[in-house]
């Protein structure tokens, strides 16, 4: 089975989480990954594009009760029906969670990886979370400062796979 | 975006089901449609065994919170940790459901697929529903004779969105 | 911990069927079960006002967005934003299961009930369901002729409880 | 209908945070709100143990299939068996959340408050979230500096409601 890598973040973003969003697609569909995100606006409608760009598989994970206002570049749709507990099914799907931009959805994408624990959550430009008393928490998200090294970081759990087969 | 059908049934089934289940992906890959299971064994392995060798996309939703018992033969999975709730998200994602054999999962998928109602129920070899006098319901799941036949009526909503959209 | 009785049942219900659910909340809450329920109109509400009637503590656990529509016989309301899905819930959160009038959101609750498998479903009014052949199904629910008889059948998994301790 | 406040916090907390959950619980309980919070250990059992001893109604929502590892102070337990996403329910269930401690649980639980929107979001010792500059956020939460102001906060959803109503 391919590596599955959840995209996260805002219907409402910047120019920049838009062509980060777009270039971490493409460079995820080139490596074969499938691309799974919440298949809206935003920075998840910048993902699908790319991804579709790179000839890849991008399935988007919808709150509503309709795929109507799913992007296009989809190439499935799960309906959930669920509002925003669907970003607990976005992050439970995924080997490696990327997020681009900062909002509250995403943050609770965010908080949701680090809960479950097992998967590795790479930032671009997102929210920064410090501790109680204004310091960094030990056992953070990893900060990416490119999408190159976004996509690098959430790949890298390939190796740690392929080391537990053998 | 292309038809999604959901095709449900049971981990433990009938040879019979399976061999229809099989049919049936094959059919509704051959036609282009993106078929949406459980992920699991049974029903759910067949169809997306069909699926793959005619071609097609097939994703599983499971119920658990790994995908490490999924069907090999899966194009992706979503792995919701929802328990059988996930059964609601299947019926949800679908633009037709098919139901082949008889289990309590299948049977809450088969009547939560009813009680969306905007989607055409098909039933092959499942369970039976009457009413609190024993008569049948009035509206209820249309039975198919074969996989083909199942195919058939799942891909008429084709013909419906098309007419809506003229 | 009380015993968690849920009770389903239709939206749109005969009235035989909202004598039942009254009755059978007043039996319940009398019994002190907490009564768990959809929370929304007809059986659902007649049952929880059954329940304050009997000064007992219901919960109605909601499909939408907002508590704004639910039953004012309520205890406490959980307001879920899963849809249907929230009928998982439902059968989850209890000990035992009486559905009472037929429809197909009621028949999801019976199946997802007799899915887990470890809660006894006793109906009263409620649908019939066959295997696919026409005969009855092995281990199905348990039909009850009164709300009396379906309270005393619910009651009766203390006993299993009480034997489980000893 | 009384006001439901959620109380949220992690499974391990400082004792600073089990002695403030247990003081809002027992405001709260005073106040006639009804406590929705996570029913496990830590912040969750301290809630629960504060609202029982303020004579209230709390309701905890578990993650789990089974409310056998549900905190003994609790009125009644929904089993949701949905994982993680039982978090969204949690937030769409109360007028007003406060969050004691920090954890990425609760983190989720923040970040799905303020993504719904309109409920006020009050925090007592918990995590920190900054824009992506480093900078606070315009719209964030509310922190108190005592279970008191915590409370008091939440409770005064109260008068907008009156004054809605009016």
């Amino acid at each position: 089975m391919p590596l599955q890598v959840a995209v996260c973040g805002p219907r409402h973003c910047t120019e920049d989480d838009k062509s980060h969003a777009y270039e971490v697609g493409i460079l995820l569909a080139q490596a074969g990954a499938i691309v799974i995100c919440g298949g809206g606006t935003g920075v998840m409608a910048a993902v699908a594009a790319g991804v579709r760009a790179g000839n890849g598989l991008v399935i988007g994970v919808r709150p509503g009760n309709t795929a109507a206002d799913a992007s296009p570049d989809l190439s499935a749709v799960i309906v959930t029906n669920l509002g925003e507990a669907r970003n607990a099914i976005i992050v439970w799907s995924a080997d490696a969670v990327i997020a681009i931009g900062g909002s509250w959805g995403t943050l609770s994408e965010i908080a949701l990886a680090k809960r479950r624990g097992d998967v590795p959550v790479i930032t671009l430009g997102s929210w920064i979370i410090l501790d109680r008393d204004g310091n960094p928490l030990p056992e953070s998200v990893t900060v990416a400062s490119s999408p190159r090294q976004a996509v690098d970081l959430a790949l890298a759990v390939r190796q740690v796979r392929h080391q537990e087969t053998i």
